[in-house]
């Protein structure tokens, strides 16, 4: 029996100042039902990745609400993360081949992790991602299995669909991000749920301005000229070249602006390193460039909040909860259409969407040079996140999701 | 209920032809009365390091002896990983400082993994190293648990120690790598258990010369040259300074020879990026220096086959596996005197012990002027991790300790 003490875990009434108390009692009484049901989340990691920190407080609030709420991460080895991440990237279009040999190793994998985790007698399990997956081949299915994706696969590479297509239709049900996500001849129920961010997070919370600016100094970076940054992880879907040379063509016009990359690596994403290590030598001779892969919740804090443009210039996204995570700083972020990026920057509303990079370099020398326009879509883009894209409405959509598979007993 | 089909998941028969039906047999008759005995191994990552490359054969090899056996990965941010390197670090000696809000944090995080981990019915729980032994913590303590640490806390930071002892305590026993380890005044029963290699991994399998040579090869070394190198993670105990020092001194003396320095950073470890830095910048200057951090267990294998001499410099050490390794592949080692270094070189039988730099220049030109006795040494090594530091022995000790708990019921 766990002793649970919350201290600083992640509690909903914490929550109750910033999204307001009918929220929280909504999420209360429409969950009252579940108390006691045993839910477990699989992932690939605990640390790095819009994934790991979603379930880092949705787990938590999940069990604060009385849900009895599990969290396993996957066993895997660097060829078996090689795998994934190839299956990720060839989900989103990208060419790959899944050759029998990856297939084995993949599958192998799949079996070691239901060899070692013992979760065949859960109410629900809620597998994230493709990483995990296969797992479901090696279990009877007692209860309900839910598939989480949270990447784009509104274009998949064909192969790699056919081989996980079995596999996702023996889940009872799927959920995306996004409505253009949705799988076409899946025959089994497919639920949209937008992820989240935790306002309360050391990624997120309040900073003060001057805490935020020391911060920043302390990088070498002057929080006297403008800053452009994109925040993201170093991958090849996040295009970080043309940022760069965006860059280049936005100094031409406002020579004291500065950009900063910033980005982790995660411990799934064997890739990183790569692009990093391109990314360096693309740049070396650009000045007043910053390239930062400190792994430091805070200073993305800082980052996003002393920004006074952030470019969210991805070719494909899951959903590119960084732009909520900057909107939320009330920073205007200027982002592509991929994936989720335009539920968050409405068009001249809280940020700009663009189509190439001339427009890119367009609207960043507006907001640059407009300082009541940057205020005026940061603050905008604050109240979008607050009613849409915080982890209270999160929540809420699996409450709501698993009382379609627990309904409350009619009175 | 899971479907356990092996596939290329670790099975003991496989190992029949290294070790011999005796040491298979005993290890099956020896288990007989723990089938379906429900334990769970907590660590804290699954890919990087030795530890979690013995639990990815350990836990399969005993769910292959019919030990229904868990293992969990520990949830944890980056900042908790920052501390608990902290604490390894000072457990090893170092100076650091458990403030009352790195307590904190810490302890947070095992109430984190102890709410997302149902594992109090389990017959016995093996939590490994520092990262997850705070967890005890928060059960009420129905079953076994045994804390299995694999580092050198012969002389350990006292405030660290004064921290941790009252979780230790709580245990029904310790594990350890060594007898120099053991913890003073600790009332419990404190149990040695050497580690080992796994001699089928991707890390130790056979492969042929000429692969290991097309490997290296490929990665700009001159497999014409001899090679000296040393394997081990970028971290500060492990004195990759020193190892440049010899080779500078060794190269006045054998102009032909080159260094290569190999390691990658595990999940948990933040200081690995920090000092392959300063490693890299040391060495840019000084020729014929390969910096290798590909995550490529194959290319291991290559490099401690192809490698005339392998050092193993360390300040402090666990055990240092990359010792039991390097000899398994036939090729001498010279290494300090820390940890469990000297169990595997015996000194003048399967390499050298060294007491300072100036006698490991003068034993890696002894070994790089005579191939015979080279030659020697390597196939006495051998020999040497046949009988005590192959998985099988290490499986053997598990058996042994759990039936010390679960005895096998008398005729």
């Amino acid at each position: 029996m766990v002793k649970i003490q919350h201290d600083h875990i992640p509690k909903l009434d914490d929550y109750r100042k910033i999204v307001g108390k009918d929220v929280i009692d909504k999420l209360r009484e429409s969950s009252e039902h579940l108390r006691d049901k045993h839910i477990v989340h699989i992932n690939a990691t605990a640390v790095g990745g819009g994934v790991a920190e979603i379930l880092n407080t949705l787990v938590f609030l999940m069990n604060d609400l009385g849900i009895d709420t599990g969290w396993r991460i996957l066993l895997g080895s660097h060829s078996f993360f090689k795998i994934t991440k190839g299956i990720h990237n060839s989900l989103q279009g990208g060419k790959w081949s899944m050759t029998s040999n990856r297939k084995h190793v993949y599958m192998e994998y799949c079996k070691r992790n239901s060899i070692i985790n013992h979760i065949s007698d859960h109410d629900i399990v809620v597998i994230h991602d493709p990483q995990p997956l296969g797992m479901i081949e090696d279990y009877e299915l007692k209860t309900h299995w839910l598939w989480r994706c949270h990447i784009d696969i509104s274009h998949p590479n064909p192969d790699t669909m056919k081989f996980l297509l079995p596999y996702i239709r023996k889940y009872n049900g799927v959920i995306l991000s996004h409505p253009k996500f949705k799988i076409k001849n899946m025959k089994k129920p497919q639920v949209i749920i937008h992820p989240s961010i935790d306002p309360l997070s050391t990624k997120n919370k309040n900073i003060t301005k001057s805490k935020a600016k020391q911060m920043l100094s302390k990088r070498g970076i002057d929080t006297d000229k403008p800053i452009i940054s994109q925040i993201s992880r170093f991958d090849p879907w996040k295009n970080h070249f043309g940022v760069i040379r965006m860059y280049e063509k936005l100094r031409k016009e406002h020579k004291d602006c500065q950009l900063v990359l910033m980005g982790d690596m995660a411990a799934d994403d064997p890739q990183g390193p790569m692009i990093y290590h391109k990314v360096q030598q693309k740049t070396e001779k650009i000045p007043d460039i910053h390239i930062i892969t400190e792994k430091n919740d805070l200073l993305v804090n800082a980052l996003q909040r002393q920004s006074s443009v952030i470019f969210q210039n991805s070719i494909k996204e899951g959903f590119a909860l960084t732009v909520s995570e900057s909107l939320w700083k009330g920073t205007p972020v200027i982002g592509t259409s991929a994936g989720g990026i335009p539920l968050q920057v409405i068009d001249g509303k809280t940020g700009y969407i663009i189509n190439n990079e001339k427009e890119g370099v367009k609207r960043a020398l507006n907001l640059l040079n407009d300082h009541s326009l940057r205020n005026k879509l940061g603050k905008q883009g604050k109240e979008h996140v607050r009613k849409n894209f915080l982890i209270t409405r999160h929540l809420q959509d699996y409450v709501d999701l698993f009382s379609r598979i627990y309904p409350p007993s009619r009175l």
